[in-house]
């Protein structure tokens, strides 16, 4: 059972009174269990809680009038995946596909799986169905796409980045979303917390919906997926920015952390499937 | 209170078992009763309610063998829509705009608003917030773009028509949504029926966030809002596709229509405001 | 000595008055003569030929009035293609690149090179440089991309297609052309008649500038080299479409054929550039 | 008779052996003489001149080895434009175009006029032919797009400005050229200096070919188009940029000028149409 200490600390300079809302604080789930956390606002204001659908994320609305806003949260959190045996992971089956899972098979913002049905059917297409798959599906945009800091924008896309060859965290993950999608797997999107990444980020990755459970994956292999938190989820990375800003505010200063504090730590295994969802 | 007759038949030529998830039937919400509806399947086939989201979204679910499948669908529909004064409503505030209607805030994949927040503010920034501006926005779509049967199709999004000045009913409502949305109203498209559209087809439109509540525009003009029944709804029209196919399967046959039996049909105003969500 | 007949026949149905440019007739060049040509038209117009650039390709403009205006060309053309060896081919050297060869390394509207720059380094920097890097490029766009009519319309790009993984004839040379210019290989569109080319049509490829001389090249493979035509040349197809209209006419009906007539044909080795510019 | 001193210096730290095009030197025209000139290299190198087309361009070739390189260039030109009666300008008739404007027509890199043609002919479609429609877009390009520098970059065409709304000179001339095109008048990019450019920089603007030459625009309206000396042209930016670097170098220090020496400026009416071509 991993315990992961996360902090994050943002700090502002507004302009004008300005409404946050943030996607920084590790998600309650069944797997995911809070420990303690602490969150400080300098000034202190009030600020209220948004319980984002169903997976209990957690986001923090606030309004902040001009000057320095400052943010300091850190939490202790307890995971206890469910690790299943990857090889025998297979596709859902359509036709049995709950239906709130459904909206992740169709193309979104940054996830342009329609135009991506050939290119992945000619890709993977003959690949064996299930964990492994999507498994190859990470292996391919790991080889064919260079992680470059800068190299995209807010605005660059799966099919941008498959052009480009190059990209960070969340174009790994949004082409992996993509191309899973266009061969008919659910897949989604998860910003959170994760050990050992450097530098020391948010980070973005996904998870795809194989035999009845959401699986994490993560294309960069910049840190291992068993040391993840979950924040926030959602179609792509439109979803699940960690900081809203309606108003006007620059970010002056931003440390992000997360540490595994487990004794022993037990290390994922090749062949572990890995849900906290 | 308007009663609207619908009705579709949609044939297919069916070449592999093939899973077909159907959205085509009216939602069942507190402004929009089914008085009654038949469904009748040939050949008779076992079918599953798919039961989206809150809003009382009902899709059909099922498989078919191949062959020729045929599907006929038809419903009495009261709608007890709330009329309010258009002038006097104004933009939600984004401090209390529900947790739920968040999302509708966030580019998706036809409706690029990330892209359009200077073309927006540059077009519509002086205009009077609330309905109003929301009216200038199917105003100058309506005005700018041409309605031009097959100019567009399933991967052209809004800013791809801003460029082409040409698409349908759905092209029209990206476009629009993705405008209210880079000016930060919360807009999302709807599916449904329309009395009095020609050719008759299903039609796409929209709704605002304004106030506290969603309401229905419509920048092609070509049928009136009070005669709209809501089938689907989401992000765009990603979402609400009347009909998904997983296998193989050709559209041989479609029908649609909508007729108010309403006796004395009292046609809506210039300044009302129609919800019906 | 190849003896290539090629005829075209482009039936109109002309609704106003309106001026053609057709580009159907074979260029002059010291390695393309003309042994015969015959132009017809009905019905009988002036026309003027419109010589551009030094490759000495000759366009026909004509004004036609409103009514049915059909065009028959033919002419016997002999090849004398300067046949070098292929494996000694390097690539030129950017310092010593004649100035009328450098624009065919800039990015153009069909061939968008500068978007990649990593892409091609990553997939054929590895490559030995040369005539054998160009040939490696239609090997990967022939593997990658699936020769599908239809899939592509006449604003479909070399990124569009590297997406799409479909296209025709002109997409394969696109392709090909953008990803020659990202690595430095100066390359350019062609279009001609094709023999053995199945269904018969206008063809489009490309050439590449290496050690001073342009060869020819085909990522479709569906013809051989040796047989190609040169009509028309330029940046992409947007410089040699077959015909440009401006007014209002219909294409009707279009015919166009090239045959071998050389008795015995030495077909092209595997180890041949061939060269006709 | 404008006299205009043009002064540039370019300042690169080079870090493998790399070779240079610059195109930063005026070209000599009927209407565009250079008094004197004068170019340094440190070091001092051997260099070529390309002559680039009929238009007289001429662009420096040399290669550099490792170290700081620079580049100093001053000239004085005199400027004797033609100067035409804009409002008697009426637009080409496209039957006598000159072979050699015909591919100013075409669609572009930077300059989709394909996809523009319903756009300019609802924007522009009724405006009066001939200079004054393309006054018209200057106009519109002028106060639908922002300057904004930093706003595009290289890979910035006509199509993404248009829905993005901001730009800078290359990108202004980008829009206007594609909506010329779209409309039948040629157009092309010409790069050069710019007296009274805030801040000092090379500058880009277009020519649109009337009634049988070509006249100058700028639809930044940022300095008057009687003090523009032409450098390089081509079908945009991408055949005009004022370096290219094949190896590796990075610009530390670059400074642009142009200064109006004549004693007495005879300012350029609004109805004067010029041309320098």
């Amino acid at each position: 059972m991993p315990i992961i200490n996360v902090a994050s600390t943002l700090e502002y300079s507004v302009n004008t009174p300005t409404i946050f809302v943030f996607s920084i604080v590790p998600a309650e789930t069944p797997h995911q269990r809070i420990v303690e956390e602490n969150l400080m606002l300098s000034p202190q204001l009030d600020y209220e809680w948004l319980q984002v659908g169903e997976e209990n994320i957690r986001n923090i609305r606030l309004e902040v009038q001009p000057g320095v806003f400052r943010l300091d949260y850190q939490a202790t959190v307890e995971l206890t995946p469910a690790v299943d045996n990857a090889p025998q992971l297979d596709e859902a089956i359509y036709q049995s596909l709950p239906a709130e899972v459904l909206p992740y098979l169709n193309p979104s913002r940054y996830c342009e799986s329609d135009r991506l049905t050939l290119f992945a059917s000619k890709e993977f297409g003959t690949q064996p169905a299930g964990h492994a798959r999507v498994e190859a599906i990470c292996d391919w945009v790991n080889g064919h796409i260079d992680y470059i800091s800068g190299s995209t924008d807010a605005s660059s896309s799966a099919c941008d980045v498959l052009v480009s060859r190059a990209g960070v965290c969340r174009d790994f993950a949004h082409v992996s979303i993509a191309l899973c999608r266009a061969l008919g797997i659910p897949a989604r999107y998860i910003s959170g917390y994760a050990v050992d990444l450097q530098p020391p980020d948010f980070h973005g990755f996904f998870e795809a919906f194989l035999d009845g459970k959401w699986y994490l994956f993560d294309a960069t292999r910049m840190a291992p997926v068993s040391g993840f938190v979950r924040i926030g989820l959602g179609r792509d990375a439109a979803d699940a920015s960690f900081g809203t800003i309606v108003g006007s505010a620059n970010l002056q200063n931003m440390q992000v952390s997360a540490l595994d504090k487990t004794s022993a730590t037990g290390n994922e295994q090749p062949d572990e499937a890995i849900s906290t969802a």
